[in-house]
């Protein structure tokens, strides 16, 4: 089975990001996660890209914050499809990040996803290789199932809440 | 091979979305294009989403404007991934469709584009196909070396344009 | 009398509705709550819209964040006023949310009220029932005239105040 | 049957409002439309607010940009439901005339439709009287069937289209 | 002397606007402050403002947040100068009461501060005053001395600090 | 009678400052105009704002775009009340000025107009002029009712379109 | 003479960025223009700004539009200071360039220019070669002195203008 | 060796300017910090940019807030590179202070690094005098390495915190 590259900008996006490698543990997709900068230790970047295909993975996610280059750089050196998860910083809100990621010129997509959406970002990694891979489409479909449940026991306990009220 | 559906909401979209339509056919990827509104047709949004894939769908490109939920409402019924591609209308500058399409709350991701990338939604449906088809995979490596040499040829335009300043 | 329908996407939303249910009390109209979420519900989305006039609602106030589809996805399935409330979540203050509810193509108009405006969305529930029922519109006209009394009392205790300043 | 009102701030709001005056005829909805500025004509305004109940109105519809207070200023002085249409002005894109419609604080609130969105500011006042009026809810109903199969057809125009691509 | 008037659409925005008062105190100008809301005691802010300029008052202040007519509204009513002072509410950081302070149609000004800019509400006032009064003239010069000694001991104060580091 | 000073930072604002220059005329208001740039004759600006007051002007109006310093500039230079007025550039929409002009720190306020409200910034000159002036203040008076009138005015003219429609 | 190098994501920057080249041009600065993109020809990019201090340059200008990550790119491989010049784009106004250009995180910095501000950028890059270079220094002194002249001619012809009022 | 100079608007700049200092320290690059505000001490910015290059300086850093004037002015008076540093404050979350600061016209631009960005601040202006100064080059190229080397000791424990979830 095709792997999963999750990169991280800065070790201190790893609390957003947890939450993707917890969701592809679920799925039980396999992984691997790398604290890998574009301005800091681009080369490591541009190697990590080239060879991302030839090393097994069938996806990248990559998350950054502020002027977040990371998705583009690793875009920019591979034909994988790169899921971009911008990371809120101290100022602006995760705009500027979820600019940054997603308005890439023509030629070079980014699959962008919401602010902070790391869970999203593993679905979508796992929705992606779920298109040829049947049983990681069955998982989606059973989490698919399971999170109408979830919804209607919350819908439960809301009925409970508002006539105690 | 497996089909790419392109839905706008708007036949208005047309014009952007057309690009999208001749990427894949650049690479040969087989589509198809509708006109289905998640506000004015949701049943048939609905019924199109929940029988994408076993009508032979691996990947939906959705493109709307202003409160463009039609990504959303889609990705609401399938475990396919499916593409937002943020359609520009005449007010908020393109930012309304981009929030609207992006911001997708945890368990239902959509890929967001840039907007008016209808280009990159064809290249990323591409890239998603291309993790399982090695032909796909092909024509992206080619595609990527033939936008280097076209940037290539532009910078030898502009030396002779700056030389004859 | 006709009911209200109160639908939020998350039950993470109930702190900022609750206030609409405490309005809706102190008017004596009659409503039912429900989380029932867009993405992860849409068929009871979809029902809830359908069924509603048929099941004595007169208007339905659809609470959501981000990219908040519930209103747009129930106005799409009913012909009753659907009043949209804005939640703000933990990025973008609230602008994803305002834009994604606001920002309706022609033909499906949602009744959109401030970023967490839950007490406005149950008054203006209250005023759409009210224009056919004198009852409540008695209460809308005293209901205002109490809110200028207390404004009037916050003045004069402004007045003491400022004298002790 | 109530009357809808229609005031517009200036009259060179008028070419956008039409689309709301046509929408009413076509509804046969009856309707008054008037130019009445919050800042130049403000007891007009109060005026036209204090007595629109007892004028035989049921809605009212404002149309103002910029820092767009007709809306508020209206349902300052009515407990009838009042509709905010943001105008796009020359600078900031219509976002000072959302912000300024939708905000509303506790207490008053503006029904707030999209930027510019004239047609939906019509059809949720038909909505609203729809309320308590099954006749209106009727042309409701086929309005939004209508619609659906617009929709439709353009669809299939756009399948003739591709196929000749 | 005339008197200025400092008006705020809720109590709640007293913390902000009490800095006003002080600069007042401290330059000896009279001033009234009250709590008058242009959407809950509208005819209470008409008649402030009719009144205002036969009452003694030769600048009024008005201070409010989220959708703010407050200052329109004065405006509206008054050829006195209106100084209007946008108050941050819990969402959107101030942008909406900014606009919908500054972006007043031809006709009727508003003299827009900065958010939560109090203090120099109160010295704008000061400065108006000041137009037509040689002794406030004079105390605006040297609270613009003063200030300019405090920056200077504030550098004096940094060069200790940087030397020590 | 004290003069009105009017400085746009490039001649290229005039065609949007020349409405201020018409209104001032209107109300017979005598003023000065002069292209002086906070960045490129920094010297002429303090010059200027620091003899403006026994040069005989009682308000200043400053017009500039972009990073729009020339208001705050004049600002530090003078005790007179500084009236800003941003002027919309190519990008930005005008926001830039907006901010660059309104979010004065504490100590040195600018009273600030609607972008490109040029009009408008004369009104409020003439206000700021008439708090000690009652000449002005009775031409202000006037201009008031015109409005109304010119409003009525295009009230009634709408009642014969709408009657033709 | 350190050269300065100017590259440009697209050749459709160049209407743009000529007017760095005019500039430069004007201070008899040597520099080479090249059309070279961070996500097209990202080794290219990596090449250029590894060798640019050893092929005699000692700044660079960086101009890109949308997810403008350009600048960053190189800055990541050189030490020598990169100007980033955000280009407009025909959606989000130039926010989205600025915002991906200057949000830089801790460690690479970009010295940012206005949106569009190719002028400027050369100015910048003259006056970082003026710290180490009086004949340059001079000449941006020179420079300064005459911008100041232009603008006390257009001055004057004002004053012509208002005069013929 | 030429100095940096870092100005700062308000002593509560500092602690964020303090990063600033404390790199340029690591830098062994000579600098002097002071506290001189555009607005409220003028005269004494206008004399320190205009004496600066003769005082030895090479380089000013400017960090101001809000209505962030202090770089342009400091920009206006002098020919050596001013670097910007929008700090951010309690409202528009540093989106006022970047605007002000970076928008600058045509003729005098500002460097300008991201919101709260003081570490990039000093790292640029060693960058700038190290145009011409191959000591403080080494010292940059030694940064640079370093903290590629600080980027991969994060990753080597993210592989150890990954191992052990």
């Amino acid at each position: 089975m095709k792997k999963v590259a999750i990169l991280m900008g800065s070790d201190s996006d790893f609390p957003v990001v947890s939450d993707a490698l917890a969701q592809l543990k679920a799925f039980d997709i396999p992984f691997e996660a790398r604290v890998i900068s574009a301005h800091r230790t681009p080369y490591d970047a541009e190697q990590f890209a080239k060879n991302a295909k030839d090393n097994g993975f069938g996806v990248i996610i990559a998350a950054a914050g502020k002027a977040a280059h990371l998705a583009g750089v690793l875009a920019a050196y591979t034909t994988l499809p790169v899921i971009g998860l911008p990371i809120k910083s101290s100022t602006m809100d995760g705009l500027d990040s979820l600019l940054s990621i997603v308005q890439m010129p023509d030629g070079i997509p980014v699959a962008t996803v919401a602010i902070a959406g790391a869970k999203n970002a593993a679905i979508l990694a796992a929705q992606i290789l779920g298109v040829g891979d049947e049983a990681i489409a069955s998982k989606l479909a059973k989490f698919k199932d399971d999170m109408a449940e979830k919804v209607r026991a919350k819908d439960k306990e809301l009925q409970t809440k508002i006539a105690s009220l």
